[in-house]
């Protein structure tokens, strides 16, 4: 196949309505409940035994789709019916004129059964006129500004600018939450499941074209037959970067991933070489895309080869500098420019290396000339390109609180160095390294600040290199 | 050199009194104050300009070390007073007869000029007697059973099982607070700095011989001249595993080390193989420390080449599959009795994949039956030696508090379920990966309880790889 016309998914910003059909009592109506927080449009209950939900009256019930009103279109349907029940479900959202359905209901191909397939095969079927459908045996459609999602426990962030598209619900779950955690929001995700309409090619492809979003992440069991060309072409011509974990990279992997969503895999080394060519990001593990997500978003793309380290802890600061020298990273001897004026603010501190890595020392408790190291560096080493990027390793136990009081409000002060710094050299990439050591009331302060600011930080320096080797391949 | 005469240090753990030189009220005695929490026995201030601290009047302060009563013996004494008062401290320790000082103060060798290597070679030439030294540029020693410590962060544990000697007193923090982080408590502790009496050998022949210690952490920059080779056989014949984090793997951190610690490091790559060749285990990072403590501390020694991955989340279980067998280890397909009793215990469930990866699927809301999965495998496969590992992939956003009540409670039945199989089954190695997601409700209260019940917790499938592909040269 080399013509592959994209399923057209633009109205997706447009939904302005939403019916569950099988919300039910036993589940407390919990997939009717996680629309009512945020989403301001109607919402229809369809459950074919029930009146009227006790302390919801206000959402009208109806036994079918098609009884609701004519003139109250319908946009989005989530569909968690029995599987016996979904093509009916499918058949009333076509005549209903839905524009997208999500079929939460497993056990099609998926379950591996010749039922199973049939019912995937006879479900394919029913899908016509406009109707767009997720799934089945997807989780549907995360999009948190206007309120859509399919757990509780999804943030209902109102700004995000990564979008994802998977073949696993709990990989897509994972990866949000994950996210998120790290404080970076998601504008869209799609959990496609089966796929057995809208597929990753329609999504990738709306993600592309999505305004809101800047980074996009697909994690992949297996593409439609025939459209791996599609998909490679759609990776290359996307001008946002494509993070791609998928599955199937071994036997054993693609065994799992064939009975998880009946994907078939292709030759990995191949796909790999040719996501590779097209400019696509190939990560490996949950981690990785976290890792990955969070320099894109906020450092940007950019490719690193010669870094400049600065360590509060001298010894921390030599492995760190083995790792990325041993894994193919330069750190570079800092000009005679860049060394005399560290003479100058290392004049009082004795036994410190400052010529990369710097040690920062005893300077750590002074915070003016920390900020002095770094703006040195980004002025005559960044700006004349002979360093890519800064790693600044701030270990949290010097900004813990301590018996003497030397170390209050060290945390502000460097943090306002950085933000200084950050604001007068904002094109100059900063990275920092903060050990998850236990120090939870510094990190959990100090972190989300960092990552406000645009700079990410990493628990240790094999999450960076992984992100280094990995950026190597950007477009 | 072939022979070495190790320095006794046996006499630690029979430390009783202690005295500081250089607590100074600049710094609010802070030397002095991190003794008074646990310490019973007699401490001592030694400062020439004051008669008494305010606060604390049972401190009796003499203005030098040999004013105390001959009667009052003195077995430990920190020194922290300028680089050229360490001599006379040095002296007044050989006169007063102590056991060992440890000398804080830097800008001896470490500082790289020739006043401070000046100053080192004849600090040497006063250590008489029974004197031990250890630094100086060294925290010294930690030994939180009996309240010594360098630090007021640094935990007060009572019981510890790790010893860790390093030639960084900045890493020797990360290591501690990173392995208590990790409900792991540290036994003895020597920050030995520039290492001009007590050594690497040294300490490493203490901890070799400490009954408390299990597992033994060194982090090097340089070996005492000559005495690689006797290091390498103190390695060898140690029967507790002894990890190895050495700095100099490449030119740029072997050049950092250098005026880190004024240390000589000799070619990596044959001191590494001869490292593994007498069992040691080299790693690489700070969290690779970590990770590998937490595994040996918890499950012990063991070569990993077959694992039963078990996941609640079917892709994240994929993912994991393809990242094991694509660094060299096994899923191997689960025998016919392994799988008899599979089909029942999955009977009501469709679309999960249960030969290794096993996808619980639904099962996640059925503790006693991911239970029984866990056990059937410990049975049937880890009994036979066919498998080596379980590990159990927990996604933490499943045990969070949802909507529904389906959830409650779950975190405490899945624990309860593993206590179980954990007594029934105590030799049969079983890991878990909670990832590090948001959900801190769920890991601050199911990590350390998994951690007490001597189940290591990895945040995703890299650590793990790392720590299994490391524990492949364990003795």
């Amino acid at each position: 196949m080399d013509e592959y016309t994209f399923k057209d998914l633009s109205f997706i910003p447009e939904i302005k309505s939403i019916a569950v059909i099988g919300a039910s009592r036993k589940r407390d109506f919990y997939f009717l409940r996680i629309y009512l927080e945020r989403f301001k449009g109607r919402i229809y209950c369809i459950n074919p035994i029930i009146k009227k939900i006790e302390d919801l009256p206000y959402i009208p019930v109806y036994k079918s789709l098609t009884d609701i009103p004519d003139d109250e279109p319908v946009d989005f349907v989530f569909i968690t019916v029995t599987r016996e029940r979904v093509i009916q479900a499918i058949d009333d959202c076509v005549a209903k004129g839905v524009k997208l359905a999500s079929v939460f209901t497993s056990d099609f191909a998926d379950e591996g059964t010749e039922e199973g397939i049939r019912l995937q095969k006879e479900l394919i079927t029913h899908i016509k006129g406009d109707l767009r459908i997720i799934g089945p045996n997807g989780m549907g459609l995360y999009f948190p500004k206007i309120g859509i999602r399919w757990r509780s426990s999804l943030p209902l962030v109102t700004k995000g600018n990564v979008g994802i598209i998977a073949q696993s619900g709990g990989l897509c779950n994972l990866i949000i939450h994950g996210l998120y955690a790290n404080d970076i929001n998601v504008s869209k995700a799609f959990s496609i499941g089966n796929a057995v309409d809208v597929n990753l090619l329609d999504g990738l492809k709306f993600l592309k074209d999505d305004p809101e979003t800047k980074v996009i992440v697909a994690y992949i069991e297996g593409l439609p037959e025939g459209t791996g060309k599609i998909f490679i072409k759609l990776v290359q011509e996307c001008q946002k970067p494509v993070l791609i974990l998928k599955a199937g990279k071994t036997d054993v992997g693609a065994k799992a991933a064939i009975s998880h969503t009946a994907s078939l895999i292709g030759d990995y080394s191949i796909w790999a070489s040719a996501i590779k060519q097209a400019g696509g990001i190939l990560l490996d593990t949950l981690n990785d895309i976290i890792n990955m997500v969070k320099f894109l978003t906020m450092i940007g793309k950019k490719k690193i080869d010669n870094v400049c380290l600065i360590s509060l802890s001298g010894g921390y600061g030599v492995i760190c500098s083995d790792n990325l020298v041993d894994n193919g990273f330069n750190l570079p001897l800092l000009q005679n420019d860049t060394k005399t004026r560290f003479d100058d603010i290392f004049s009082d501190v004795h036994g410190s290396s400052y010529n990369n890595p710097i040690d920062v020392a005893i300077l750590l408790y002074d915070p003016k000339k920390m900020g002095e190291i770094i703006s040195t560096v980004m002025k005559f080493e960044i700006d004349k390109g002979l360093i890519d990027i800064i790693i600044f390793e701030i270990a949290p136990l010097y900004l813990a609180y301590q018996l003497t009081t030397r170390s209050k409000n060290l945390t502000d002060s460097i943090f306002n160095e950085l933000k200084n710094i950050k604001e007068q050299f904002p094109n100059k990439p900063i990275i920092t390294i903060i050990q998850d050591i236990g120090f939870n009331e510094v990190n959990n302060y100090l972190i989300p600040k960092l990552h406000s600011i645009g700079i990410p930080v990493y628990a240790d320096i094999n999450p960076v290199i992984r992100t280094f080797k990995a950026l190597k391949n950007i477009k």
